[in-house]
């Protein structure tokens, strides 16, 4: 089995801690491969980054052959786009961490980098149907990059929302805390989710069920079409080479 | 005061039909410029095709010097993203066409094009708190491009929404409909709206009241950072070239 | 365009300075005429008197050429009542400030008078959709009609509210502050949002695009029936002289 | 114990139907008295009437001696600020149908008169946190001053809504429908809810326990002002005479 | 009227305190019956204490010839499948609480033992659609078996409550406390509801009305089947001895 | 790493085949054992079976060294009491499902057994967050011992549901299903999820990264007290034994 993790921003560095974490926690016989774009913005702290991210995301999963694809960025950037794109299950490291964390305990803290990206935590929270396990999302006030040689920000940040939200759990809020989550739970002493992990871990149970994006509704490959300008080589048709072919479409006789 | 309408597909007939709906409306003394990016999809039917849409959209944003702006498409593709870009308010067609439509019946049925587009029409009516007067979305399975002169099988499925769902009021869940709104709205025999001119006016609106997007969280410009590749002109600063210079920063003494 | 603003408590001095809000703000060739009812509480600080001021405010609506109307008090008392008695919108400055709140920013915060009122502040949010943007509800503890004189205290308590809130908007909670509205917003440096004027500007837009209440269902004209004692002149009948006589009945064929 | 039960529309018919049988369920020692305003709407089938219907409402509950008080008719107006005016419980009875409803079944079709009134079915259902137990709201047709003879066709309609909304209870709609539960509950053959029974045993069970609106918040008697024109008789100190003098004020040592 | 009151813990002198409480308030004419399990914990302050205090209830419950049932727990355990088992009412006290609560005031403080039991009392909310008038859920960190001597810290906790809280009632959240509710009330100055005499009102409401549990959908009588070892002796024919004989089974002609 | 497979009825045919399905997807190094009581009911098609299975099924998991534990019955009974009992995860095959098909769509059907159960599967739906998600719940009407040789019954029953409620997933609502997935998936054309091997899957991941239930709050160990009569055995401390012992409780400095 292949899984292909995506991290959206641009920094190697990052990529390779959120490749080790990935590598580390995949199962006998799962290949598991981190990237990222060639183009895009160096982190992704506000909407505007996060939109930018996802041309650069979304390329990097369409030319991949994976069985399925992690989003490695906390805001789970093209996240629905991806899923029309490839027939492999495509999971974002929010949706499967907070999911993940609702397994363990009564209600959970988020804890994330800059205080402007709570609000996106919080949309997901409500997207996804966690809201009523979430019981807070705060800041450490550390910028992504430099979030991973922050542990003790982080830590003290974890502490502080556990106390004030009345949580027993706590969710990493960004990709770069990944090869912390052992010493901050160890730290903060409560179970501490890392939502690159759980991604990977979810994806590799989807593909061993079998389980694929539906190709019934919503998430079917998106009609073919010209795209202009800057972006013409994301046209549908050249971006999706042979993608979608064993789809769940060869229901019996609906 | 100047009003910037971005169409976010590149479709020139589109969007000059867009433009027409969006002067006619706005008030005396305001100048209305409609435009379309130079790259992206030409018609946005998926959620692949909006993540493509939102670089052009946000270039043609960020390069305008309006007071206001409105995202012409009814997925609000780069809203929040927008929102950081510049100073003056932005306002979604959908957006705009939800709100109004609460503020005239009990209750109000969505007509879009597709139907892989109702989820995410349904996830903006949640997202902007108007799931509970949204009693049903509805696809009249036009495509995009051809809604325009297919405005028999608009009215057919408009009045089919209204028998189904009990609802009062439709929105056109197109900015392709904008030029059929009276027709469809003497036709089917309850208020129509459509999103172009009801944002169109809210941006007015909110201009005349001197409101802006406040600067004091989320939607505070986003920090700069280098962006790579493709899309490395769409570096923050050199995006934004003295937007948000007057903003809401001057409090007293806080 | 005749646009009749309704302050439904009896202060003359208070319904004058909305009426000065009201005119200022509205756009070329709008005519504003502000009133109040000759009947009823001199202040509305509580649900007895909310309940209390609806025939007086229904009077002043029903005997009204206006092409739209707007109920100047937070409550929004009697709205729906008024929806049904004329053909054009009717709008509540509480319902115009919210959803142009949750424009310009990610929550806000509702500045009252007396904490008393806050539950049906609270309510109409949840009515509205808006209570996922409403951060807060907080009272500056300053009667109705003292309040503009008092903006020291509604500048304390928005700025207290922005930050127990961890909001980005304020929602000013009265009638009465509308005077206030540009100082409050320099001194508490985030944008503030004043319903008389949302709620005129937004009768305007409807106005402007032919939009009126939804008469399909349930705001269509109530059935007359006799009234009886006090109330004898309020029979619908004898209320609606010729209201509704264009209304949204014409469909084509359903 | 002595309970007031309002028909808050003139119907003095109607008043008696529902007299008997709130009297007929009251326990042994409790005093039930029926009555209805002597101003107001003979019937109540819009907001419009809804909200005329309050000042007399009002007026009857403000003058009686009873122990708790019922508000008859499904739409419960002036709830709130009769329990502003007087120490002991109020009860509407739409909020009494639906809570017993909910303990009886997993989930309740309401049946009402006229179509237009299932909005407002549907906003108490919201407000009282019964929404998740409503399966449906639905109308039999037949105007409020002639259901109580019209006891086929709301058999009809109670047994079309258990069918379709999968509901295993049904809910009253009107206090007009009250002399006819155990018809209707016989031919449908689920536990059919009246409210002016069930809202005269709460107020009873109320009243039992000792418990009374608190007076804490919201619920505090009004503040006194002056009323004008037709509404100066209900300025609430001439209104309110001794009542809440022995509410629960009288905390030892907060 | 014969009602049945079940402490599912089996600690007689809480049960007689239980009874005692129960006896007084019910009507005249009421016979009230208070027992406990003869299996099962001391006390329930756990999910497991909880779970396993549900056999030994449902066998009290099933042996009994009374006309309804109320479950005195806070945890209201085994409430649905005590619905399936008798044909008469099954009340639990934490639904009686709440929803009386929610009559006599705007939001309600719930205040219980131990904290670990905070979760199960806002689930309870969620279930029972009171979330929304919920406030707060505290604890007064005494165990159940010695709440009853600890009115000082009852007393403590709950005006700690009413005041972070900003609510207008109490709701006492364990049977435990049900002889000090007077006394509460009286020092903490707010209303305060007891869910035993609120259950017992609304079980000898619900008989009076000729109301039981729906026979038509999920709470008819659960198919037969054998049990196995030992609970051999709960089998659903065994227990069941008559019961539901004279359902809502014999609607006229659906 | 062991997992633990309790199916909470009796049925051993019903076992051996959950026992398959679950070690079919376990992955490589992973022990499965699947287990049944010996005491309760034969199957869970009521609440009352459901409350009667839980404590064979706590004594099953209290006796068991498995790393995780799994309740294999889509009513996920004793869930919260398991998971205070042991140190490891535990995961109900209905909470699995039901997320894991959130993930591989837009919105999903769950098909059951009887018409009875689809009220626990709603307000599971509810307790998890995932009633955004969940379109629809039908019954099959098979009962629970005969659902396994009647697949074509079940694709019926999946085939209507998919059309009526337009999803693009179905849950299966019985761990009897589970040696059907593939089939019913491949008849039905949409994807299908089997609780069993989505709920082994989960505990696999969780303990691959050494996750546990958080001892920091309402799941910590239940405090230990007695027990009575025919379940003396379950009394805290001679159930749980050693259990604990490691659990997240060692931070560092809190």
């Amino acid at each position: 089995m292949k899984i292909h993790v995506v991290n959206p921003n641009t920094s190697t560095a990052m990529t390779e801690a959120i490749g080790r974490a990935a590598s580390a926690i995949a199962g006998p016989g799962v290949q598991v491969r981190t990237t990222c774009p060639s183009m895009g913005p160096a982190s992704i702290e506000s909407h505007y980054d996060e939109a930018l991210s996802v041309p650069g995301l979304l390329s990097e999963i369409a030319s991949s052959e994976a069985d399925g694809h992690v989003i490695a960025c906390f805001g789970d950037p093209g996240l629905e786009a991806a899923r029309e794109l490839v027939d492999g299950p495509v999971i974002g490291i929010a949706e499967a961490a907070m999911r993940t964390a609702a397994l363990v305990g009564r209600g959970f803290s988020v804890v994330t980098t800059l205080d402007r990206t709570r609000g996106r935590a919080w949309d997901l929270a409500h997207r996804y149907g966690m809201a009523g396990f979430c019981r807070g999302v705060s800041a450490c006030d550390v910028p992504v990059l430099e979030v991973e040689a922050a542990v003790d920000a982080v830590v003290a940040a974890c502490r502080a929302a556990v106390a004030a939200d009345g949580s027993d759990v706590v969710v990493l809020g960004c990709a770069g805390m990944t090869s912390q989550r052992a010493e901050i739970e160890r730290r903060v002493g409560v179970p501490v989710v890392d939502g690159v992990q759980a991604a990977v871990l979810q994806v590799e149970s989807l593909v061993r069920m079998g389980l694929r994006t539906s190709a019934a509704g919503e998430f079917a490959a998106p009609p073919p079409k010209p795209y202009s300008g800057l972006l013409e080589a994301f046209a549908v048709p050249a971006l999706r080479n042979g993608h979608r072919s064993a789809g769940y479409s060869a229901a019996e006789n609906r």
